[in-house]
């Protein structure tokens, strides 16, 4: 069994992902394919890598992401394919695999990346305008066959990064700021939320509110409370019991959070 | 082969459920998985229940369904699975699997429950927030790999119910309301189409607007009519032809219908 | 291994493709079920069979689409089954297979259609308001599972047909139109691409608007130009480069382009 997910700004509505999964069936019939999410802004290449970045520790060793969100298609940016630690990505090279080669690089595990330059592996027919079908998909299906990194193209190392914004620190705490607003209107920071260990007292301003503390699930406090919790991937997250507080207090994606932190 | 569905209220843009995908497969490979909805309203347990309830019984004896809407999450709230006549169901303990509960007791089948307390079926991080990727969706991947249900923990009986509203009797016929709201606009009663057969007359008030007998389907009357007809669970439905019922009327699930019958 | 894809109107809220998959499930267990669209425009045949149209040649061989945009379920409107080339279709009898049936025949393909009468391969009860769920799906998993089409019903010829519009020759070029309109905003025409080829100068006008030539693809331009194209499926589209051509033009589908050629 093979495994394989899907990553784009392509919509459900179009039939451009099931056109997908019928060009990686014909290659690799018996792969088992998710939708990470289709619903990422429209050349959002930022808020692609970041619904991947959730994602893919979850996915067995083997698994081939395939990402699409790609505003150069049909100039002469490269395409490329990455082993990354246990698993494999398939992507235009503009930065969307940035978070997964950092986490990589930090572990000191494997990072190889090729030049899809071998037509061999891509549709007969490749368009200007849709390389998610004619490109991207075939040389995922052919990874998830077990085709070798080293027949798609050759080895490049120069691959475009688009680091995610870090936090910075300040004297009483850190400039953060919000890098997820999810369907629930939760907000999740880009800060850490190991550097609340140990603190005496932590608090977070976001468009000119202040909350204090971190509680532990949202269940803890009454409905329409704001709080500050810890996410499922161990950053900040700032939210609504029971409600949005993209909706309450207006935020978005970038928005900057104040972090004051007490010793 | 095994099979397992799930329901939430987790949205599709954010890549939770692609994520829920990888820890089942991590657990059981070769498993089918169908989304039943993840679209139900935020904290909306009525609605993920009713969802769910309308779909199962199509589903293969077996099939396991995971179903997370869950505004405890990270509170004492316990996780449950549960045996229900042929078929499996893992959700938190908040109603959410009432009726399904309901129909198998009314058949007679098989009604077991368990509570999740045994951490060596679920991820070894549990978070605070996303129950649904640590716990739900890892216990409902062993039992589609055929782990007995009490291997998971010990057997309860007092799980939370919350039944739908039934309708009830009144003197010329029945107060009725509306359970669904569906994505053409057709709006679904909580009355048993049954109650038609045999009656001289029969007509529904809904939003001050008086709609007569039951039509056998949308394409008997004129586009724009609004017509009540038997849906495809055998309630009473009230709908707009090739059109939109809950636009035309200003319905909403919850929305009283004033029945009148003659004998 | 056998492939399904799905094409409907039910949107994804409702749990109604959920259901489609369990009774799927139960007859073809190990099928691959792709999901074209459930987004379709409700009651909107036109716009069905152009999705399906985009996608099914990408499918292996053997592939049945089962496509259910139906405004006249539970009327005397037929329910058919095709064989079209080497793949398999199941839908009422209202258009929806026009291009289809046409790609078929221009290309000397089989072409056969019967009519579904044979209850055998019906879910034993049938609502008179979900036949996706009812005849569609079971019968789509029937041939999926290797079942003839001739045990389906009797053979027939006059199946129902709607043609997409084509573009007409006008003293200066052609009068073309909108076909789709697509996620990103990017508007598809009816006119094929080939018709740029060798021309001196080619241009279009939507909207008031009139845009020169055709670039290769969107980053050849610069962001918010508006530009004319070859799209994925080798039609003329107009779209503005990392927006929306949609709601920068007002563009819906069905709208007037007037193409100006000069040899």
């Amino acid at each position: 069994l093979a495994f394989l997910t899907l990553t784009t700004d392509f919509g459900t509505k179009d039939g451009f992902v099931g056109t997908m999964r019928g060009v990686i069936w014909k290659i690799c019939p018996q792969v088992q394919i998710a939708d990470i999410s289709h619903e990422i802004g429209p050349q959002n290449v930022l808020e692609g890598a970041i619904a991947l970045w959730r994602a893919y520790p979850f996915f067995p060793d083997g698994t081939v992401h395939v990402a699409v969100v790609d505003p150069g298609v049909g100039t002469e940016r490269r395409a490329i394919a990455a082993r990354l630690g246990a698993q494999y990505f398939v992507a235009p090279d503009n930065g969307l695999l940035t978070p997964m080669i950092e986490d990589a690089e930090a572990k000191g595990q494997p990072v190889e990346f090729v030049n899809l330059t071998n037509p061999k592996y891509w549709l007969p027919n490749v368009s200007h305008t849709f390389h998610g079908r004619d490109i991207f998909s075939p040389v995922g299906a052919w990874l998830a066959n077990g085709t070798a990194l080293s027949e798609l193209g050759p080895t490049i190392t120069d691959v475009v990064r688009r680091p995610l914004p870090k936090p910075e620190k300040t004297a009483t705490g850190y400039h953060a700021q919000i890098t997820v607003v999810d369907a629930f209107g939760n907000c999740t920071t880009n800060l850490p939320a190991a550097v609340a260990q140990g603190v005496k007292k932590i608090s977070f301003t976001l468009k000119g509110r202040q909350v204090d503390d971190l509680v532990t699930s949202y269940g803890h406090r009454s409905p329409g409370d704001i709080v500050a919790l810890v996410d499922s991937e161990s950053f900040v997250e700032i939210a609504v019991v029971n409600g949005s507080a993209a909706n309450a207090l207006g935020v978005k994606v970038g928005d900057p959070v104040e972090v004051t932190v007490e010793f």
